[in-house]
């Protein structure tokens, strides 16, 4: 294939849909295989000196977080900046307005920039899919309250697969407080879209039911390949209703140590860890932990879903890396 | 005219005089005309795919924003993003300090990064002409206390054109808080330069006196083309003030409905829009709003006024339009 | 020598070993030497119109803040976009949580982003020097605590040598809180090495003991060249401790007015200057002000600095300098 050293983007096969990502059931098995395909041509350009690709150049991506976000917002413009592209990003603490109407205008006013991607946090369910409606951009849903978080997922399973080489057939526990995170409920969700296997791991108040096989005993993470640990989320928990008695005693019974592990037990996390509560110092630090291989992965994930949402689909990934 | 794909902005043509863009009383009819009809060339070079010029490559543009501000920095940073430039944002919460001071030292720190343009918003009448005086730098007034805003007149007059292709004999009907508006201020002088006719609705304690024939009765909008709502400016009415009975008073007797709105009138509003208050939301989502095409005339009048004070005034705007 | 057009840093000298700029103490006189003379270069190119040069295009610089900062942030910030490097900025209100274990995740977490340089600011001392054990990035150190902050010094003394033509055997009185002042610090130690003098003035409480001679008598400074005023770091005086009796009495005693400065004198401050405290503003406006030259020169060292890590040490200059 020739190499394509794509000038300002307009050699970039046409988009003959506008598509979004808003959860993980938006895609289909053979949809995470060419994201997690592009994002591991991706991660091959990134260990070059000049890590920047021309890709999306002269287009434009918007950062819009109504949460406070250091990783996933600085991952997203990073990943728009390797290829490339513009990016602006707006923050806004959430106010106590009607946050209905002003995401609507906001929504309006952003849209009147014509950005080709709209990355949004926000933390009411569906207002990633409600801005979809509204604007002509490409959205990608970074977070919409407890619901859904596909792009944590999707470098999720990136970085398992680099580290066991494979997905189906995983065994993953997803210790902790479930019930607040959108993040294990989009892992849930792709684990089984990759023929892997989620079990939950936690005390009752913590795990929501039909979700996936539950377990409250912390041994059952015996048999799995990943333990998952989830942050204990307190900002979440409603004052007062009592969902774990007391952060010594949760750490107690469901803090991971180096002695509940095995070897050969991959540990991850999605950040920050609150360290010596729900994640023992000595695991964050051991070379059992992906922690930062997951940071890693969420770059080129990212970078891969706005390639992939500018592009139709299936297309050759090696034409996406070029020399910027 | 030769396709000029400036490289570095060293083919610019060369500026004569260093200019600003204080008040609109800085521009001459030929002046705004110059300016929207550049504005209608970058509004064409929007609708491509790749919306970035290589015009001002090299440039600096820094926004400095002592006031909060979503809708117009964000405009000007993209205006700059857009031509190629390179921006850099410094926002300041009205801390307590002696302004005047601190605005003078600010002021000698971002001279001596020797930027081609600096953006200023600041609570404090003639801050934009104090650093014009002090630094190298084209300066941009983005707002000053109650006194100017000429960027939103222009802006104004753009969306007005493209709506009417004309603005001469326009009738213009500015709804609300007169007396405390910037916006309104420079949209009056902006009315004049080009033919069209400013009339100023509302209490009488909003009104002020000597700026444009005044009714305090809202039925006096029916001859206008362009109802111009203003925001209702909770936060520069001083407490105790009284300039309003209540906003519930308020909004029963000058909130634009549907109802007292006739066939072909066009509504405007700078943002962002208080629902409820000054405007009812199904005037607001109507298509009679030309809201979201003020936010988009912003981008592209922003980028003329970025272009227009680099060069030597009157010039083929074609030359700008190239591709980056 | 030839017009090297660098693209993408690929034609770059290969840095042979990482380096970091933690301390003035990790510098020889001739890194000085070297990185002054590179500044010098970049000076002549800031006088372009078009003043970025393609150095790091492709190159990664992370700006992490963990204290206030406008002047210096911005300063590197801007330092990078000259050179065409990316950028990402961090900042973080110093929080309450552990800061130690905060820091170590998030180097970690930026880590995983592969900067080539990472420039950071800390409360702690020797927190970039923990840093810089823990990623694979260049670190810079952008102050630590009241530890050091060497690329002021680097700044202040490309400023005194652009004033005086030489830098061997000024004399520099340093005047006022030396204690709490990791800029007086570096300073001192910068002195020694290029063979100029160094004497801190001011009340004993604010002077420490074994850095250099001291005088307690504000008439000590009628032998200096440069008298380089200190700001009155309030916030970093201990509630109750008195170190200072009163702040006007400070100003009366020592503060710098044009009556106790001498003919050709020149007086320097890092900024931002409390006027009518530590120096009055008759001064602070005055020709021997050099304080905008300051920060003029913090560009340009901090863009030396920039490219100096990111080379095998000395180099031929002129190929820095091409045309972005």
């Amino acid at each position: 294939m020739a190499d394509l050293r794509v000038i300002g983007g307009d050699l970039l096969p046409p988009a003959a849909e506008r598509r979004h990502l808003l959860a993980v059931s938006d895609l289909t098995a053979d949809d995470v295989a060419r994201l997690l395909a592009t994002a591991g041509s991706f991660a091959l350009s990134q260990e070059r000196e000049n890590k920047k690709l021309p890709t999306l150049r002269g287009r434009l991506v918007l950062n819009v977080f109504y949460e406070s976000s250091t990783r996933t917002c600085s991952s997203f413009e990073l990943a728009a900046k390797r290829l490339s592209a513009d990016t602006m990003t707006f923050k806004s603490a959430g106010s106590s307005v009607d946050k209905g109407e002003s995401l609507k205008d906001t929504a309006s006013t952003l849209s009147a920039y014509d950005p080709d991607v709209i990355v949004l946090r926000h933390p009411e369910v569906g207002a990633a899919q409600y801005v979809a409606g509204v604007t002509d951009a490409r959205v990608v849903n970074a977070g919409d309250g407890k619901h859904q978080h596909p792009t944590q997922a999707l470098l999720d399973l990136f970085t398992m697969r680099e580290a066991f080489g494979r997905l189906e057939g995983l065994n993953v526990a997803i210790v902790g407080d479930v019930v607040h995170s959108r993040v294990a409920r989009s892992l849930v969700q792709a684990l089984a879209l990759v023929g892997a296997h989620a079990m939950l791991v936690g005390p009752p108040a913590l795990l929501p039911e039909g979700l996936a096989p539950v377990s409250h005993d912390l041994s059952a993470i015996a048999d799995a390949d990943v333990v998952y640990v989830l942050r204990m989320q307190q900002e979440r928990m409603l004052a007062g209703a009592n969902f774990v008695p007391t952060l010594r005693e949760y750490t107690a019974r469901w803090g991971i140590t180096p002695e509940r592990l095995r070897t050969g037990q991959r540990v991850m996390h999605p950040g920050p860890m609150n360290r010596g509560v729900e994640i023992d110092a000595r695991v964050a630090d051991s070379e059992a932990a992906l922690v930062t291989d997951q940071v890693r992965s969420g770059l080129v994930v990212r970078m891969a879903v706005l390639y992939d949402l500018l592009t139709t689909g299936p297309v050759a990934v090696e034409s996406a890396v070029g020399v910027a």
